[in-house]
């Protein structure tokens, strides 16, 4: 069951070690699903409760600690030996007398590591105020230091098998991007759209199945343009109604984030005029990349392209993506703006989303990369365009089942 | 696009405010995202970077602080005023130099809150170790604090509109778990039947939408049935194969999750003897249900009705359930479970999940449940039994329109 050759998780524990041996850390909490996922293969819902991967410097096999009715999970989707899977009992989920916490550290302590330097993600979702402050009450003598990110920077170099399941995620993100857009049309409802899209990134492709992306298809509808980050509602789409499209196609956890603007009808003049101006931004921008550069070189090529038209995007303008859990398929390391020197190498892959976002509008217009040997290798061949769909319903040679 | 009329927002925001005023609490900071949804309406997927919604005892509105961009979502969604809704600039996002909290905590300063007592929820996904430093840090004179789960408290009993929320929800569960049970059969993959069950959530009925789950559909099959948290490959079914389905359905952020079991063709005599005494335990459990008694009650019920015929379970069998977001549909309050010593009252909603695994198999079957003056009223009504489907696909009355 395993997903990539055992060699592979290997190699990435190797690079963490080294990582943390040049941070001075001993043993390594990882709580982020992603990290877990990319060092053992734990691939599970399971992150609702606490658990963790624990690396030590010098054992060759990390440890998952989690709850018990996931063992059976971990055991099933990892690398490592049965008795690397340990677990705490089940009284201890969302209680408030007992705290999963204090459990781990009493463990950590029979380990023999009470008092070493031990690695915790600071800022990540799944490693709580709390969680931290329970380590600490019950690890008295161990020293703590902050290792966010710490694997977040293994992974943004991709291994050739990691590509080619971004390419597969490409695939996915392409078809579901085309049922969207083929059930946007009057009479047809946002959750209409939304449901089609979802089937299509479920289902994948003949060859391969879909899975779940990190964050569910984003689909502002009129007016609510400005506001990026909105889902759908059971509204009913109408003629001169803009709607952005945001999704990702994902494949064993790997993503592939693709976005678009589409018109119901006729586009006023403003939406083909900022269409026009994104896709010359993302055309330049991507004429730049390449290996040896700074990512902030991207920033400033896009402000070239752009302000030239008076436009001023205060946002960042992408962000390296890969394998995620929810709720972001960002990495969380190289960001796309002004002061990232971040060098850029092959195998880098960046969701490169320049949006604009108004009072009352908005547009959105996104393309995934990889960095090549000598410039970028698309992961979505859709239409660079504004999107110009007819009110009316009529059958189409959309690749969607559901139109 | 209010989802609650103004004055049911203002009574919870009420009955909060009694709660921090029991609790010595000037001052709450909710970034918990369903509490966050529950005061103020704000529905967005923005919870993946740093967000929260200010509650201050004297003052009657509360303060949206989130990042620029989702500012728009937060007027369009919340009830109140436009200038209650603070944002920080882009460069605070996923930054190593800058922290939105250092940020927020300047803010709350100006406000006047420096010196004040400040409510956080300490175990929360969304509130990480390195927020609460951050806010520490910069917040010298305050004192913290622990207010976790002061909002999903008030969250447990539900108001009447709240319950038919949920009512929706429990259509579009049947739906769902209709859909997904006529996908499974030889030939089509794990993916496949989870598409179809993503496809029947998200688009709803004629009458309503479905809004994304918290969680998404589970499918552990054969062996896997024996680890419960397992999403879906593209692997084919094949007869023999028992597969758990559990999902949720969802209507505006409200949730009714169901699982039940599935086996392609003949079950095996041990699956049989397992749904019948699960199914026994559920009606012995439902039978005893009702306002006044404890919820350990519930969980002594269970224990006479299986423990005659051997069965043990270690983990607990439900939670309270309701408006949530990724990644738990679960309150987080009251447990079905020993010790748990909450009273049940009309309104309470409960989603009551017995599952039973072992070594190399398992079974689910759940119910999602209302407290009535005097019983209980059940959100879906779906075949209470192990689904016996054909192996082979045949055209049959499903709803779903794929199959």
């Amino acid at each position: 069951m395993l997903t990539f050759d055992i060699l592979e998780y290997q190699e990435r524990l190797k690079r963490t070690k080294e990582s943390m041996e040049r941070q001075g850390i001993e043993v390594l909490l990882i709580t982020d699903p992603a990290n877990m996922n990319y060092l053992s293969g734990y691939d599970a819902w399971s992150f609702y409760v606490h658990q963790m991967l624990v690396v030590i410097l010098d054992e060759p096999q990390p440890i998952w600690i989690g709850r018990l009715m996931d063992a059976n999970g971990a055991k099933s989707t990892t690398w490592m030996y049965d008795e690397k899977i340990l677990a705490y009992p089940d009284y201890y989920v969302h209680s408030d007398v007992y705290h999963p916490m204090a459990y781990i550290a009493e463990m950590l302590k029979q380990m023999g590591h009470g008092k070493r330097t031990i690695g915790v993600e600071m800022d990540q979702y799944y490693f709580s105020a709390k969680a931290y402050i329970k380590l600490q009450e019950n690890l008295p003598d161990a020293s703590f230091k902050d290792a966010t990110s710490l694997v977040n920077w293994i992974r943004i170099i991709k291994s050739d098998q990691e590509i080619e399941f971004m390419r597969r995620a490409g695939k996915i993100a392409e078809n579901a991007m085309q049922a969207g857009v083929s059930t946007i049309h009057n009479g047809s409802r946002e959750c209409d759209a939304a449901a089609s899209i979802y089937y299509e990134l479920v289902k994948g492709t003949e060859e391969f199945g879909g899975d779940y992306p990190s964050i569910v298809p984003m689909l502002p509808t009129g007016e609510n343009t400005s506001a990026p980050h909105l889902t759908w509602s059971d509204q009913h789409f109408e003629e001169g109604n803009a709607v952005i499209v945001e999704l990702a196609g994902c494949y064993k956890r790997y993503h592939v984030p693709l976005a678009r603007t589409v018109s119901i009808g006729q586009p006023t003049e403003r939406l083909e005029r900022l269409a026009d101006i994104v896709r010359e931004g993302i055309e330049n921008v991507l004429a730049r990349a390449k290996p040896g550069i700074y990512l902030e070189e991207l920033e400033e090529a896009w402000r070239e392209s752009t302000k030239k038209y008076g436009i001023e995007k205060e946002s960042r303008l992408g962000y390296s993506t890969g394998v995620n859990y929810p709720p972001d398929w960002g990495e969380h390391t190289a960001s796309i703006r002004k002061g990232d020197q971040t060098v850029l190498q092959p195998n880098m892959t960046f969701h490169f989303i320049p949006g604009l976002w108004f009072d009352n509008d908005g547009i959105e217009m996104s393309e995934t990369f990889r960095v090549t040997e000598d410039g970028v290798e698309m992961f979505t061949h859709y239409p660079r365009e504004l999107i110009i769909q007819s009110p009316y319903h009529l059958p189409d040679d959309s690749k969607g089942i559901i139109s």
